[in-house]
């Protein structure tokens, strides 16, 4: 069997993680007797540059021709804004092939030490909104430069979309401890977060078997620092999502760790895989951008593909080079984004 | 001189906090020979319960015949649901006496050991906006309870809004590090936030002295956890800002720590103290509350009202209990809240 995966490496260090992991993938595949079929796709913002947009117009409809999709990261701030270039790639496709859930794992790597003294297990997945809420992108400005300039940015949420993701982090939850985390803010934000509060206790009513507990954004983020082993399935809007996974990432050793899968869990279609951390055009060409993300991102992405066997040989291959100390600088170790890949690959 | 202390103790663990606190703040008057004479203030969810309001419909003019408020925490989430309880008091004073700064410092008090593993410095100052932006309030829903449902909320950022933090926040930054965080969302939020961005340009020009450096807010989230030494003074909205001070108050130690002033630095009036913690109605009635973030507050408090040298002495003695191992529960001792507070009081 062959999967065809478009390839998005995008900017900056985006291109180096998707060179160091590709070939990891392939390995994968062949040892397991099935294809990855890569067709590279240079949308990014040296295209924008060319071309003065981030994707041609059909871009979302060329994608969805593939099995997955498996993205660098996006974004050249010197030269093109990024409300520009991540809403008009990232954040459109996200939206425009209805990938409404993105699934982030935070767990710490064997061998790998992260900022808390504490040595409770830290191992969350947070289920995070992913087309809609304050990513809406609707508002505007009047007066605009002017001393009475008022900007309105307008969170709109939908009872499908809140479902839809309250449903699968229920499902998940299931499948791990029975304790779900359902995050708001609706001590400030009455009509968005009420509403959020209003739908988990609707969806709860159909899990009895899982405990629901609802915590406000800044204190499940505190939360997360002080006592991280209360958690497990974390639920969350597209903005708290986005706030938390990055604290998830700092804790298990820093965004060159953290993975996700961007999924449309109820039409189905390819999903897209990514790392979480940006395009950090202050490190680029110098080899020091980790691979481990990307290459966590895809394991979850062959896991999606229905090939459990491959996702559990890459990660394992990964936890074996982590606990034997390879390691790029962010690490603490000396080897460059090409050399870790090939450490995975070697523990294959 | 004496000086009249609106005394708003609240719910929960605000009630139990400020009782041990007020005697402290007292004895450090006497010692610098000015008055405190606080007015108690019922208004609470009990007071709702009773009148069907979280306070009357003048207090906040009430409030500005004081010269200070002094809080304890608001909430009974079983009794009154957040949304009202904190907007109509909490919220309502802030935006009714027009505090638009929310001052939040954190550092690690001598002898407090924080959850991070990393020795380098911790001592970060978060100025928060604290009137409108995702608080606003403005917003509604449609279709309510049933399938087609939509729940709006509108995030209203004005320039004089967003103008007067940042300036008060690189104000800060000039008397300590020269080097000031702006916090926003702008590749995703592209109304407001880069409003926000745009504005921090045009006041930076006033400030060539300070270094500016911009973060998204998940960036700069995880930033707190790993490199937390490269931040002094970060400004943020009203949202932003009350995510990062749960992250910052977690870092120094956790939430029994974190202090905060609202203030209103454009046309003066009374300001308000407070804890950044909630009534954390869990703990209601075992001693088990931790007073020094109302200590801290009140020391800011007294700052405020132009008692540097008095401020100096709460905060100095503080520090001594806490470098004497004096602690409650949370911060691994064995003390009460009221003995908490006569420990600090006796190291005045
Ligand atoms: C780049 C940015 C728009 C994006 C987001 O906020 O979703 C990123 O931070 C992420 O978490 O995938
Ligand atoms: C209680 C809540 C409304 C409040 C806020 O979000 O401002 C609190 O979390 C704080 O930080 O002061």
């Amino acid at each position: 069997k062959n999967y065809r995966i478009a390839l998005l490496p995008g900017d900056g260090i985006g291109t180096e993680v998707m060179e160091a992991a590709w070939p990891v993938l392939q390995a994968v595949a062949d040892q397991q007797d099935f294809g990855l079929v890569g067709d590279c796709l240079p949308w990014s913002c040296d295209y924008y540059l060319e071309h003065g947009v981030m994707m041609p117009p059909d871009g979302v409809e060329q994608l969805r021709a593939f099995d997955a999709i498996y993205l660098g990261a996006v974004g050249l701030p010197e030269t093109v804004p990024d409300h520009v270039s991540l809403r008009e790639l990232l954040l459109a496709i996200r939206q425009g092939l209805d990938l409404s859930v993105n699934e982030r794992p935070h767990r710490l790597l064997a061998g790998v030490t992260g900022p808390l003294r504490t040595d409770k297990a830290f191992d969350i997945l947070c289920i995070r909104e992913n087309t809609e809420g304050e990513y809406s992108g609707a508002g505007g400005r009047v007066h605009q430069g002017g001393d009475l300039e008022v900007a309105v940015e307008t969170s709109i949420f939908t009872r499908a979309g809140v479902e839809r993701v309250l449903r699968y982090g229920f499902e998940r939850a299931r499948l791990r401890s029975g304790k779900l985390a359902s995050v708001t803010k609706s001590n400030a934000q009455r009509h968005s977060m009420v509403f959020w509060d209003e739908m988990t206790d609707r969806v709860a009513a159909d899990y009895p078997d899982v405990q629901v507990t609802r915590y406000h954004v800044d204190a499940i983020a505190a939360r997360m620092i002080t006592h991280p082993e209360t958690l497990d399935v974390v639920v969350a809007s597209n903005l708290f999502g986005d706030i938390l996974t990055d604290i998830g990432a700092a804790i298990q050793g820093g965004l060159g760790f953290a993975a996700s899968a961007n999924i449309n869990p109820v039409s189905g279609g390819p999903g897209m895989f990514e790392p979480v951390h940006g395009s950090a055009p202050d490190i680029v060409g110098k080899g020091l951008a980790n691979p481990l993300a990307t290459l966590w991102a895809g394991a979850l992405m062959l896991q999606h593909l229905g090939e459990a066997a491959a996702a559990k040989n890459l990660m394992t291959a990964i936890e074996k080079a982590t606990a034997s100390g390879a390691g790029t600088p962010d690490m603490g170790g000396s080897l460059s984004t090409a050399q870790l890949a090939q450490a995975v690959q070697a523990a294959l």
